[in-house]
């Protein structure tokens, strides 16, 4: 049992939770651990409360994992979570994020690039958005959250573990090589003329998209074929990224996905 | 210059901080004073720092206002305002809300019904996308969030001051007479089996949602006259209300707006 706040396995949580980059992250609640179990991420430290231990979701989630937790006194769990509502249980673990050829290649796959996505929060809705609409993967700009900072985790509910993401480096190579992948980029903008749902969007394409606020850069809106943007209703001038991102890349699955849709107009 | 928290203005404020209901509510900051102005609100209380009244966006708003605001001190104004960035204003102005009488009659008009939504956040999130899709009104049944709290209106970004708003009341009358405006009801499930954008989706229609984990109530699916769906790429479940009814609304209004738009499949 951890009762000394001066444990060193809490010093690595506590430094986890403050996430700054790096490969490893923190799972906070049974739910994001049992995720990272289903997709084989291998648990390293894991933390319980005796109440997780002894109690429903811990007789759920114990079998499913590779060794016990140790255990640890309430009160210094919830010191070293950063979560709403701790739920008993966290874990670490290590996923790398790389470059591009972390994203597979696919002939027809769509890409998303986020740019100055800076609140993990964001980050997290925003990936579970593009692993609901069936992206093969997410790129990152330089000035966005990290993926592996524990509240972008969990705004994800576990997307951020499963989907493919890259992280650009401060050159800008991965917008390069993920130009060689998917030639077509579309920038996703709030005040543009070419209305989102009366474009072609066949093809492998990657849709770039930048904070509610400053929006794209003008290096990804001069590297983009295309600016397309979703028309509001008067006097709303914009979305949010997250919200935008939905509506934008559920418009590309549906293209793909319903035989025989067409662009709005046709 | 208010310098005492036991002025009885701030009791006011404080009071419309915790919105448990009420005609009255609490404006924090610049933004969402200017809109309630633009829409017609009349101001009452109006409170604003020194370096505010002095500042570039104090010289840009207060010739908007009815009136020039009370001066107080920077930390009382701090204490009586729950944004997590204090904007220096805060104004309080009364809206009420009402029953169908609320929402405008439209042959062809989109309604939101919303049931559970019991996060004020959330529900202002959910306002801005459906004003943003050009829907009519809201309905909200008896569990949501008051569309008056604070937290509400900043999410909305002033949406829940324009958008119209009804408030079911616990005997179900404005279900009942929502129905009579739009018939045609569509209950948004996350396991259903007709695809949302495979559906006719034209004349006055009624879109009904819950909050993500309980989803609607088998009152109101019952009420449906078809449960439609957003198919997801698996392994996600689940979006949350506001990218659901983002998804939902957005498709609504292409087939409403894009000439010779027409279901997805045909």
């Amino acid at each position: 049992m951890i009762t000394s706040r001066r444990n060193s396995l809490l010093k690595d949580i506590r430094r986890l939770g403050r996430c700054k980059g790096g490969d490893e992250l923190l799972l906070e609640g049974p739910h994001l651990i049992a995720e990272a179990t289903a997709c084989g991420l291998e648990l390293r430290t894991v933390l319980a409360t005796p109440d997780f231990v002894a109690g429903a979701a811990g007789r759920r989630l114990l079998p499913r994992l590779p060794r016990r937790p140790l255990e640890i006194v309430p009160e210094l769990l919830e010191e070293v979570t950063d979560s709403d509502s701790p739920r008993g249980i966290v874990a670490t673990a290590r996923l790398p994020r790389g470059g591009v050829e972390r994203l597979p290649i696919r002939p027809d796959g769509v890409y998303l690039y986020a740019e100055g996505l800076q609140d993990p929060g964001n980050l997290g809705a925003l990936a579970r958005v593009a692993e609901a609409s069936g992206v093969e993967g997410l790129a990152l700009s330089p000035g966005c959250a990290h993926a592996n900072h524990p509240r972008a985790l969990r705004a994800s509910a576990g997307s951020l573990l499963r989907l493919p993401v890259a992280v650009e480096s401060s050159g800008g190579e991965l917008a390069e090589r993920l130009a060689q992948v998917a030639p077509r980029w579309l920038a996703l903008v709030a005040h543009g003329v070419r209305n989102l749902f009366e474009q072609e969007l066949t093809g492998a394409l990657v849709l770039a998209l930048g904070a509610e606020g400053p929006g794209l850069s003008s290096a990804i809106r001069e590297r983009a074929d295309l600016e397309v943007t979703i028309p509001l209703a008067p006097p709303v001038e914009s979305l949010n990224a997250t919200v935008a991102a939905a509506i934008a890349l559920f418009e590309i699955r549906r293209r793909r996905t319903c035989a025989g849709a067409r662009p709005g107009p046709e």
